[in-house]
């Protein structure tokens, strides 16, 4: 036997060696029980009735962002959540207090349209200017300046649409980049369609950024039953003359915070499963889809495990994120925050995408804990969720921060067709969550936490564990 | 033989001779024809699409609507009908320009409602009250003044739910009546939930009355979800206390117009059937299914019949009604101005409730005519149109005063499922109509105009002829 032969025999068996995560059967037997209790439970309604109707929109830095902050804590501890803390956030605070548009020429007539976030406001008595549209943003960038300089832009390729196969994601991009690409070629203010599938005049809000050194000017959305009108209204050849009077933008900087809430583990309370969604929401609906309902699913879970006879052996922490729609705010301060210590956060999972029925699991943990995952999708079978055992799973908005500094993830992918309908619109409003598929959230969330808590062994979670390859 | 029996012999025969209308089988022939044209026919799409692009929203009174007459005008014209001319109706002119509510307490948030027609004003920088809720207009009028004066009046049982059986009717009562009531018992203004299906934040107007000597107060409808909002919060039974900001109200008179276009007859030109739709909309939408599309189908219909070989032997008259919205004031005018040569609208069928497929047809005619509509339904009944021979058909909303007046009717109803959902709210907009089953609704609107204007022997109209038995 050469050296190098020994050294592998050596090595191999080390390797082999890292033994498998697994999850004990008294665990499933009691998981199997918690998904009963969860399908029966009203906690995740009546979370989701409260914060909606006794806040209402709450708008990240406005007075009812404060307001959710302390309703948030006084629920936390009348829930008997063994610590519930704070941890500060600050932002830029961006304010909406009105928005009016109307087509001056040649057709007389007012659009129904929405501020997006970080749009500036137009100067004292609005804007007037004429329209100019494009087919993309590589359309745009390829534009000369005298093109664009002084007019409005416009881009109305941004509907969500399965059918044409584009899709949140795709309208996000001209919606993210579309304003800052236009300022920088001296465009008087950017409009762009609703990205959104619905024939509802309701426009479709969402954050904008604008890149160093580009001026802010005035971004919106408009409906798109609107973005139809203009379109038909610039098809007839004519020059197309709008007004936009929109009085919003940022008003210096503002500290939230994440509210946070622990339900203490049985013997290793040090390590915890992280959940929770996110407190803020667009000021256009009162949030219910985006996301008290997240928040409530994770509280309910969090809640019908602490109220086990034997409570798991690690912690369930429960995070309500601050500003996640302007830009991930929450999330970002506590990946930094908790960043040397995120081994402690053994696996994570956050509702953010409404309260209709989960449809799929997936996960990214490191491969021993393979097997692992494998039983929770087990127990989470005879909810009607899929496993899709290849596909990354980071574990949600808010926690994508979180993973990229090393925590393991399970996403619980819910049907969002509802959801993709009325977020960041008026319309997101309590009326759209329905009590049987927010329970069966509430299971799946409960059935998830309660076993990786229970669960012998981790899931890779290390500072730098999941960084993607470059 | 005594002379009474002769009298009679003579007499009846004379009864019995009303010689029974017909249509005559060339005509049904031309009619089956006309109705595979109007199925492949575009002009009530671009006509629909034209006065809501190019016109957009035209309250009654505004300057939008003078602008839908001039292009209504100039589309009759260049339609080739043989006679364009408009009949001045004079109304009181109701303005909105803007209008917000939010909760003051206990849970401060805005709220989405919009304005009644003949809704006064709140006082310059708004109006705060508490709210006090009634079950209907019973329990309002049952109330003692006290409970009432100077509050906001709430009724929310005026959504329209096909399960639990209350209709448009039902809710339009409390939207009618509701506001004078509650003046009369000193309320500061008056709210009720939408008269609409829809868990849509786009609340639906529509008009109020209030009865002389009763003070005008700020009277305006929540969006289903705003009206959930509200109930929810009273439940909690804390006071609930309002700001209501509605800046609208009566700016004295406006004279606008019915415009009225006529295709004439071949060999009784003098006689002719009456059709049209209203050409003011609310201002909330584009008005497409709320009636730029009935002005459609009735022009569309007509322009087909006006382009046959031979045409039939009376004429075709369409109407644009002015102001339905706030009171059917072009109707009242139309049949008030022709109600002496009533005679000479030999049937009248006006569209309004959308654009969607017509599933019915009834009619009010005099005895000896029912076979002639008969025949009518039987050329309808390719069309997927059934006949309910023996219920009663007034010819629709403008024609109501028209057919009150002595004018025979067949009304052509339709699916008006979506129309519900949608008029009287922003998303009355052109992306509600369906090209196909507009084109079902020309069809029958040419086959029924083209057969009775071709009929042998009238409807029974005359003056006085179908007014209700006390």
């Amino acid at each position: 036997m050469r050296l190098s032969t020994l050294a592998l025999a050596l090595a191999f068996p080390l390797v082999a060696a890292a033994a498998p995560t697994t999850i004990p059967d008294a665990a499933m037997k009691t998981a199997a029980e918690l998904r009963e209790r969860a399908l029966a439970d009203t906690l995740a309604w009546e979370i989701t009735e409260g914060l909606t109707t006794e806040v209402g929109p709450r708008l990240a830095g406005s007075e009812a962002d404060a307001r959710a902050r302390e309703w948030m804590i006084a629920r936390f501890k009348a829930l008997g959540f063994d610590k519930v803390w704070t941890e500060p956030v600050t932002y830029p605070k961006w304010v909406r207090r009105s928005e009016h548009a109307e087509i001056v020429s040649p057709f007389p007539q007012p659009l129904a349209l929405t501020a997006l976030g970080y749009s500036a406001a137009t100067p004292d008595g609005g804007l007037r200017a004429e329209v100019v549209a494009f087919e993309s943003l590589e359309a745009l960038q390829a534009a000369a300046r005298e093109a664009v300089e002084g007019r409005i832009v416009y881009i109305g390729t941004t509907r969500m649409d399965e059918k044409a196969g584009r899709g949140y994601g795709q309208g996000s991009q001209v919606r993210g980049r579309g304003p800052s690409l236009a300022s920088s070629k001296g465009a008087a203010a950017f409009l762009l369609r609703s990205v959104g599938p619905e024939d509802t005049r309701l426009p479709h809000t969402g954050v904008t950024r604008f890149e160093d050194g580009v001026a802010a000017i005035p971004a919106a959305a408009l409906s798109n039953p609107d973005a139809d009108q203009l379109e038909r209204i610039l098809k007839r050849g004519q020059p197309v003359v709008l007004r936009l009077a929109l009085d919003c933008g940022i008003e210096g900087e503002y500290t939230g915070a994440n509210v946070i809430a622990e339900m203490r583990g049985r013997s290793r309370p040090n390590e915890y499963y992280l959940t929770g969604g996110h407190l803020d929401s667009w000021d256009l609906g009162t949030g219910a889809v985006d996301d008290a309902a997240g928040i409530a699913i994770a509280t309910a879970a969090a809640h019908l495990i602490a109220q086990l006879p034997k409570r798991p052996a690690r912690s369930i922490r429960v995070v309500a994120f601050a500003n996640e729609e302007a830009g991930l705010y929450g999330g970002r301060e506590y990946a930094e925050k908790h960043r040397k210590e995120i081994a402690r956060a053994i696996l994570g999972s956050e509702s953010d995408a409404g309260s209709d029925r989960i449809v799929k699991l997936t996960a990214t943990v490191k491969p021993e804990a393979r097997g692992a995952i494998d039983r929770i999708a087990e127990a989470l079978a005879p909810l009607g969720i899929e496993y899709d055992r290849n596909a990354p799973g980071a574990g949600g908005s808010d926690l994508s921060a979180v993973h990229a500094v090393g925590m393991a993830g399970l996403s619980l992918h819910q049907d969002t067709t509802r959801y993709f309908a009325w977020h960041h619109t008026a319309n997101d409003t309590l009326d759209k969550v329905d009590l049987e598929q927010l329970r069966q959230n509430v299971a799946a969330y409960a059935v998830a936490m309660y076993l990786a808590a229970e669960a012998k062994g981790d899931f890779g979670s290390k500072p730098g564990a999941f960084a993607r390859k470059p």
